[in-house]
């Protein structure tokens, strides 16, 4: 899980690629438009995936081996990529960064992240089985008791909310997802 | 609202832009990469950001000006853009295309339709007046009693299951959003 957009190197070659902003015929708004091929890049907000996985009370946190934020605490999330669905999305996140294998079930947050075009969808899930693993992006992974979370350690604000508002749904079957509205942003 | 992506028409000259698929240095899927000036296109999936919006018992529904599903009616939805809020978009599009002002509350649904890779987001929504008219990709705007809903003339399936929802949860305070899986999806 990350706060910060992914970024887009320049190349060094004499073609730049989209990198000039304006607005194409027929459309509203300012687009990144390649002068050398006219392609329109069409920016558009990102879906982040995630979840809050338990293991019978206990609660999946990942130590990041990327950066930002390497060696915090953080969920199994990453961006949704094409034709997935995001619970589907939550559940290779998952495997990809603990080796877990998850059933998602209801959405328990959706976090809006405007400064950075981000939506944040995490779910409620839980482990088929006990077995976990670090995945590449992962120094650690440790399955928490409520009390042992690293509250100082985490690496986003999301991050907490989340692991909050999980603990506050605990036993409600009909749950509304959480949004950061609660956290005044 | 539209089920089908955005499309990207060719320039027909010489640079093609990011039209070749292939798996970048360092990445695990394949990319669209511009092999003129090496720029790589991250496809995400789209966020589409709509509502369920009344006036008092009535529901705002807008005929599409608009390919696809011209002369069919839909809710105001469309792409989420860049730096805006989920609710935020919601409230853009029903004042783009009903010119109507509308109030945000709880998210009614989530519907994912995985092949066009596109997550809608719709919202429950009250106008703050009464006064809607046709933005540029309405035909016409229309409160409507329930029983009025035109049924056979809905744009899309998500139409329809948005509305069957709102009905269901019509005077309770927390509700779990809707998914598609509840239609078999």
């Amino acid at each position: 899980m990350t706060d910060t957009p992914d970024t887009r190197p320049a190349t060094g070659k004499a073609a730049q690629g989209p990198v000039n902003r304006r607005v194409p015929d027929g459309d509203e708004l300012e687009r990144l438009v390649c002068d050398d091929c006219g392609f329109i890049y069409y920016e558009n907000p990102k879906v982040v995936v995630g979840s809050v996985t338990t293991w019978q009370d206990k609660i999946l946190l990942c130590k990041r081996a990327i950066a930002p934020r390497i060696g915090y605490w953080t969920l199994p999330a990453g961006y949704m990529e094409l034709g997935e669905t995001p619970d589907a999305g939550a559940a290779r996140e998952a495997w990809e960064e603990a080796r877990a294998r998850i059933e998602t079930q209801d959405l328990l947050a959706i976090y809006s992240i405007a400064h950075v075009s981000q939506v944040q969808l995490i779910y409620r899930a839980t482990l088929t089985d006990p077995d976990i693993a670090p995945g590449p992006e992962s120094q650690e992974v440790r399955l928490f008791d409520w009390d042992d979370i690293p509250w100082e350690d985490l690496a986003f604000p999301t991050v907490s909310w989340a692991l909050q508002h999980y603990q506050d749904a605990i036993g409600k079957d009909i749950i509304a997802p959480a949004t950061n509205m609660q956290h005044g942003l």
